[in-house]
């Protein structure tokens, strides 16, 4: 039966062409549908179709809380002391300045970038960002450069949601960074944070996660949740505070990706992983984060 | 199971690579021959191979003027403000020095970049740019960041070309620009431009296209043409000027892509919208031109 | 026929997902296998799988020393007067601080660039590169911008070994840059130098394989090996030494590649081709390499 789908599909895709509406329903779309239809359950590197039948392999984690969780991105600091330079995908390749509010503009377009094999080395970007239709994120912390296979025993911090909050942002984050640009000036903080969504831990706790980031973001901030588009108190826009929920303003020190411009000390906060090093690289005092999750990319899967 | 398709992939790809020639005459190479071969006549995005073999995914219109038209490239202007800084492929992303005369060289070597899903939201180049052998060009300026579903519907300028101009340029851009280098310095205004072909509209009108350009622009040419290879009155060389044949020799204000270096005020002039920008952006007073047209990316498909 | 193949192979590149492990004995991995299992004789770009199931597109030498011999990189210098910014993949596209001492970590991670058939044109790699297990390396000079079918014709420098040293080494100069870091700092010269390997000559000859670089290093090189990670006198790492092995320590003048940090007048040394300008571009006086080493990309291929 799989098969024999997937048999239409090559026909379709490279014999060219049944219409894109058919391949919509003779492929799989995501690691949830490999596991559901097709049973598979071994982790692992597998290729995937978009609606619009664009075929790319990424990797399925299908064991965590019941499986079928598809690697759509990573967010890997190739650089911290580059602020908005080349490898700043997340953020701005161009600098940090006003007149590029949206930098990249990556967390709500269709451009694609780096590979699933090489998601802890680089950036990566694969078309089920923006293809998949999803009602939860996990989230991993895996240290750069680590291999594909061991991803599940090095990641010291991984997490999921479970409260189906995408069905409420349309079905992933491509959509719902557009309703909540990350963007510099498109509103202020407190008032116009994206939502916070609590997580359930699978490696480590909401304890170990907050240590991560430095004491005084500590103290302006509550573990246990995931928060998409902050605002800083400069009105930069960043796009995911990983395992916390902000509650003060300087959230250039717990979150990552961003707009193009991020006004204090310009450019020195901008970066995809903003400004984790305010008070020295991976000194985890003050506002610094620990050289922990400094060297670890963010891997994000959808279910 | 499984090892019993796996030997098919080895046999397959095998026999893939060997028959090069065979695949010349077997694989649709062009949504031409998908259209006329296969009788494909739904827009969409189709896989094609070149005759190399190398197999790619982008867009096929298959209804304008006959149809048959296969999206090869776009231009796409990332950030106006930077001058040849990352983001601007099809000039340079070297700076703007003497030095690099050809910037990044895209116009006429095999380099490929981006993906035919994102478009209009960054640089794109597949193998066809230079695999394919075609006769006739056609153009779409499309805003950014539109989903390839509304390409057509939201598209405020449109034309083709019906004179079958390629044959005599070597059946490619890729090779009428080695004959007409992209580069500093190579010739003068208005002696050594490229080629200027007559277009039919298919949205949009010689006026139209014509406003989109700044009024000291308009003065200095004429509409109702796509031209190939301008050169400035600094000897700056650019690759097109959508829609107008120059008449003067400001043509940094009409034409897009470049060599990389624009001696005037260097790099003011530099990128991929060379200098659409000069009287303020998007103020089309004077040099420069409108928002509508520097917000939006130039396609380019051949037939 | 071919179209039935082609059919087989997206039937099967959709099905790899449904088997890594047993894909390790049934894909083919590299030319060689490619040569001996599938009898398959002729140049020309073949369609691989790694053990992890990603399908890639490169080019097989089958003819030269008994053939077999799979590109798996290229290092392409876009720029020579750029030091260490975009398109240094190979060194550094971060400017050469000494707080980036491994550059970009091409050398020795999984990150992927390029397209075989661009590989004249742009840096290249591909995941053959880490990915295959081989004993050999052979390594071409071809001038920039060459196509696929006219590398062997145009090549003015070819050589390979024979000593199967990468046996000793991890199977890949992925492992081999484990083993000897590409990062300033690591060690002193000569001390510290990786392995140097005899090579055997199939276009040009030790002689000439010398004359392409300066006459000062010429006097402090030997030609007729293939060096890995050099160490010049100010601790800055290279990855390549083509076709020499070093006597003294003024290596950036006859080694490619590198970290992200060349101390001496920095960044003056850093980039992809390192300081082969030292007293002139092309100027082959000095320290100063010729024109046609300095523009041809360096082709590294795994047996």
């Amino acid at each position: 039966m799989a098969n024999w789908i997937v048999l239409l599909v090559a026909f379709a895709s490279v014999n060219l062409s049944l219409s894109v509406r058919e391949l919509e329903y003779s492929t799989p779309q995501s690691c949830k549908e490999l596991k559901q239809t097709y049973k598979i359950t071994q982790d692992g590197l597998y290729y995937l179709s978009t609606p619009s039948g664009v075929v790319y392999q990424t990797y399925c984690d299908m064991t965590t809380a019941g499986g079928g969780w598809t690697l759509v991105a990573s967010v890997h600091e190739n650089n911290l002391y580059g602020k908005c330079t080349t490898g700043d995908r997340w953020s701005s390749q161009q600098g940090g300045s006003p007149n590029v509010p949206e930098g990249d503009g990556s967390w709500s377009n269709t451009v694609t970038f780096g590979t699933a094999e090489a998601a802890t080395s680089d950036d990566f970007k694969n078309p089920g960002y923006y293809g998949i239709r999803a009602e939860d994120v996990a989230v991993w912390h895996v240290p750069n450069n680590e291999l594909v296979g061991r991803w599940k025993l090095t990641s010291f911090l991984r997490y999921h949601t479970e409260t189906k909050f995408l069905n409420n942002y349309g079905g992933n984050l491509y959509n719902l960074f557009k309703q909540f640009p990350v963007k510099y000036n498109v509103g202020s903080c407190p008032a116009n944070h994206g939502p916070s969504v609590p997580v359930v831990y699978d490696v480590g706790s909401a304890t170990s996660n907050h240590n991560l980031y430095g004491p005084n973001i500590r103290a302006n901030s509550v573990p246990g949740f995931i928060t998409f588009r902050a605002i800083n108190a400069e009105r930069a826009a960043m796009a995911i505070c990983s395992g916390v929920k902000p509650t003060g303003c300087n959230n250039e020190h717990c979150c990552i990706g961003g707009g193009g411009h991020f006004p204090e000390q310009s450019p020195r906060q901008c970066g995809d992983f903003t400004s984790f090093d305010w008070n020295g690289y991976g000194a985890n005092t003050e506002w610094s984060a620990s050289k922990q999750i400094t060297e670890a990319a963010v891997l994000i899967f959808y279910r």
